[in-house]
């Protein structure tokens, strides 16, 4: 069992990306030391220096050594910790390929798509990020019905690696339906997806790691604010 | 052994995100059935139906069932034939973790700046894709000499995963050279990469598969003319 001493992750409570890392630990039962870090301000030096090239969150420190991007850090938990519990990838190549698939299109296509329906200004270019995400959407609902088997997780009994993939975002999914005023976890659209939405966040997996909509929405306010007062602040 | 029977490959030569496949598959001792696409003209239906989201080359079909994106075919190939010679990701899962980091890093960040070097206009925007693209190979030296650990390979004695995700990649860098006038895997610059891409492309497993810069320049007018002509008559 490793120790919080040899695992650290340098995330945030708000980053899905991170929320991804948190999710596979917990599922592995690894313990392990949450370094907050304020990434929207500035970025510490030791993020810097685990993280060169992108110097992003998350990183996974793991016996001193990083682990970064959080797709990768999810693999690479589940095959370091791979006698703890359940595999989180299916154990077959083609389920496993299938589930990297998703994952990648998750991560190039649809979230894209769900960061410009923040910035999106005016009704018209609203409708049609709206009317893409819908696409990506129904997409996903496939490779839901899919992959489950009729079974309630992506993964199967329980959730595996497409649900920590997908998972992860549904605090800002919800966040989107507020502020966007739209229903896009809609029973009537993506049934399949609906349902697996409120399972995933009432595990006990998820349910103390995939932060609430209003406290997401309290934190997207105080982001925009520190935005606007160092755009300020560099333009005086 | 897999038959040419019950694996083919939607694939075109030039490319090096097929070239990765042909790579693996060589590797891997696989036979299989190459079905070259015209990706740049038309798009087959069996292309369409095999990989609906992206609708690129290529495909790996297995026993009719597709595998899509090239890095993931790779793992899917290394993993469903284990038992063909040796792994092509490493074992150690934490440098399989710094293979698949590279791998993204290449395709994500390195690449883009390559396919902006073709069409980069004016010395001064060519300069700093240029100056990019040197950024770049150094980040993949310092890589280089971490993976390779003093052997010839990212993979160490022999090809592996790194190897084919940036090798394939060799001929279409000659390219770069001969028609952007520059000296991109310079020795005196990145002394490691340079003698590894003579060791890759003298490979046995690379020598047929990786295209001679020649016969890609002119196979690059043939699709800038057709594109050309297109465009004309779309215009007409």
């Amino acid at each position: 069992m490793a120790t919080s001493a040899n695992v650290q992750v340098l995330g945030a409570w708000s980053s899905p990306f991170s929320n991804r890392v948190q999710l596979a630990l917990k599922l592995k039962c690894i313990e392990h030391e949450f370094v907050e870090e304020a990434f929207y301000i500035n970025k510490s030096e030791r993020l810097v220096k685990a993280n060169p090239v992108y110097q992003k969150i998350p990183v996974l420190i793991h016996d001193e050594k990083p682990v970064c991007e959080s797709l990768l850090i999810v693999e690479y938990i589940d095959e370091t910790w791979a006698g703890n519990g359940r595999s989180i990838l299916p154990s077959d190549p083609y389920e496993r390929a299938i589930a990297r698939f998703w994952a990648g299109y998750i991560d190039d296509k649809w979230f894209p798509r769900m960061k410009e329906l923040a910035t999106a200004a005016g009704d018209e270019t609203k409708a049609t990020v709206v009317g893409q995400l819908f696409e990506g959407f129904a997409l996903l609902e496939e490779a839901f019905v899919k992959c489950s088997k009729g079974k309630a997780f992506f993964g199967g009994d329980d959730i595996g690696y497409l649900d920590i993939a997908l998972g992860c975002f549904l605090g800002w999914v919800k966040v989107a339906e507020l502020l966007g005023g739209v229903k896009l976890l809609d029973q009537s659209r993506i049934p399949g997806l609906a349902g697996w939405a409120e399972r995933f966040l009432s595990h006990d997996v998820a349910n103390d790691i995939i932060p609430d909509a209003p406290r997401l929405v309290e934190f997207y306010g105080k982001v925009q604010a520190a935005i606007a007062a160092a755009a300020k602040t560099a333009a005086d």
